[in-house]
């Protein structure tokens, strides 16, 4: 594999002028999952979905194991600027072997590993303008030694951030919502939840929906933890002492906070038009929502981290892989965010 | 007030052979609620919806105060049917006093809880073929002693039944969801569910589905406790503890169940046509779907009883009251359904 792009890369990028950025960088994932596959679909309509040029990381094979559309080896970030039109531009990671989709194997999990690494890497040296990540499949992972609850805080540790300040952002059409606390048992979840992680998620996610989206005063719904909102603690008092202080003080920083909110009547259309972005208490209460509506099209964002990251919400989904089957909305949609996030970068930028 | 109808009254009602049921009785709820408002919005478009003949029951006056369409007095459910298409058919309970939208008080209490008292009545005698229940201000209610939960617990302790072994559905036009616990800190959820409760709320609901909605073989979906459905019992073992065994039990007898599901992806369209009914674990598992997708057209229904009770998903709304502003979907399709689910008991009953 190539090392991460280091000095001397971003001389070769072209002028920072809009609408000139550079390219994204798009991580295939598994080699045996639906990635490659529904990264050659968002290729093939970038055009219908006016996608900014994007290149992928991973291995050739695993392509052409499920698509017969045009790949262009590039050597370089900057290459996949002029190429983009012609063909689906590919950096080369290492031989990962043997590849046959549906039966993913260690050599695939290492190529789906240093493709990553390759990505962030560029990422952080400003040779490409985001990164998106396709599925990789943990277990595998785990089995070589990766030793990361996801691809999530692997990203983070190599951007130098501690995995508890960056926020997982679940993006669809006109609903964002963010879990506070995310992969744990529910039972754990009020045993960890304090005022000072709500406050910590909040001030990341507003920092990022000003930086990556453009909005100059954030509005932020703070959800409930229990039915109703806990109606005045008769069913829990979690809003009186932690949720409700920690709306407190961010209101006090100037920020524009709402809540707590009753978790079952906050997403419906109408609700969803009052504020920016959802904060959560846990998983399934920022995931239910934001599935139920948009399973197809979801995009997961990580938000604190110095570069932009996005990715499609689902898995390596081996059981459908090399079938032609897999749905590309959620690729085509993370390919999509991430560009509108470059622009409004560069605009801030410029300003 | 008039008693609720005894022997004589089964009489007085139209021979039982299809299409002429009984009619529906819907209490008013609070007068100073939205209960009176949605609940003549839904008889003027009766033609439109295709609503079966109802009445409401309830004091006049909290119709004439947001209303003024014809009220047509009756003194019998049985004359409902006849009056119906003239104009809203109402029993009268005793006299609360004073209405005003949007300013509850004792008398209005005492009035929505004879109204409902009176439905139910009605409905155990066999004189209306269900029950729509309208909204209440449980603070109002607990002013004057009543020691229910809500309406739903009071309804099931008039019909002998114990609390625990009916269940709340939550009713959309493709959703079922129905919360194993339901009003209780989140915090407490894990403490309480055990394999028993969710059996026990599994059969209620496959008996209700197939005698209310002619359903001959329910399937039901189980949710997990936990994100992505405790991942193996990796964050969580609700599911192999609780969950699993319940599905076992459950599938021994004979029943068509599946999971336990991981929450966030069991509630798309394409997963609902999956099933007849989602079986959660705590109340906004249930809700949030249900309500992010049908806010104003949620029926909550209530299986278990021996008579058919729905009721609009939605609260009196004092601060809309009397503005005319207030939404009668949730109340007619709560109507619609019960009109549904009569005509599905009359034709188990025929079969």
């Amino acid at each position: 594999m190539i090392a991460p792009a280091e000095s001397g890369a971003a001389p070769e990028i072209a002028p920072a002028a809009p609408p000139a950025v550079s390219p994204l960088a798009v991580s295939l994932g598994d080699p045996a999952g639906i990635g490659p596959e529904v990264i050659a679909k968002a290729w093939a309509v970038r055009s219908a979905h006016r996608l900014p040029p994007f290149f992928g990381i991973g291995d050739r094979r695993s392509l052409e194991a499920v698509w017969d559309g045009p790949i262009i080896p590039i050597a370089h970030p900057a290459d996949a600027m002029a190429e983009f039109e012609r063909g689906l531009p590919l950096l080369q990671v290492d031989d990962p072997g043997e590849i046959e989709p549906g039966n993913p194997n260690l050599a695939g999990a290492r190529c789906a590993l240093d493709s990553l690494e390759m990505a962030v890497g560029l990422a952080r040296s400003g040779a490409v303008s985001g990164l998106v990540t396709g599925p990789v499949a943990k277990a595998q992972l785990y089995a070589i030694g990766f030793a990361h609850p996801g691809q999530t805080e692997f990203v983070a540790e190599r951007c130098g951030v501690a995995a508890e300040n960056v926020a997982m952002m679940m993006v669809g059409p006109d609903l964002r919502t963010i879990p506070v606390t995310i992969h744990r048992p529910l039972a754990s979840v009020p045993d960890v939840l304090t005022a000072e992680l709500i406050i910590s998620r909040a001030r990341t996610v507003a920092r990022g929906l000003i930086r990556d989206f453009g909005i100059a005063k954030p509005r932020l719904a703070v959800a409930g933890l229990n039915p109703h909102a806990g109606e005045g603690g008769t069913m829990g008092r979690e809003e009186i002492d932690i949720i409700l202080p920690a709306i407190a003080q961010l209101r006090e920083e100037g920020l524009e906070v709402s809540g707590p909110w009753s978790p079952d009547t906050m997403f419906h259309a109408a609700a969803r038009a009052d504020y920016d972005a959802a904060i959560c208490m846990y998983h399934d209460q920022a995931l239910i929502p934001l599935k139920t509506l948009y399973f197809d099209s979801g995009v997961n964002m990580t938000l604190g981290l110095p570069l932009l990251r996005t990715s499609p919400d689902h898995g390596t989904a081996f059981g459908i892989a090399g079938k032609g089957a897999a749905n590309p909305r959620a690729m085509i949609a993370a390919i999509a965010l991430a560009g509108q996030c470059a622009r409004a970068r560069q605009l801030e930028g410029a300003a």
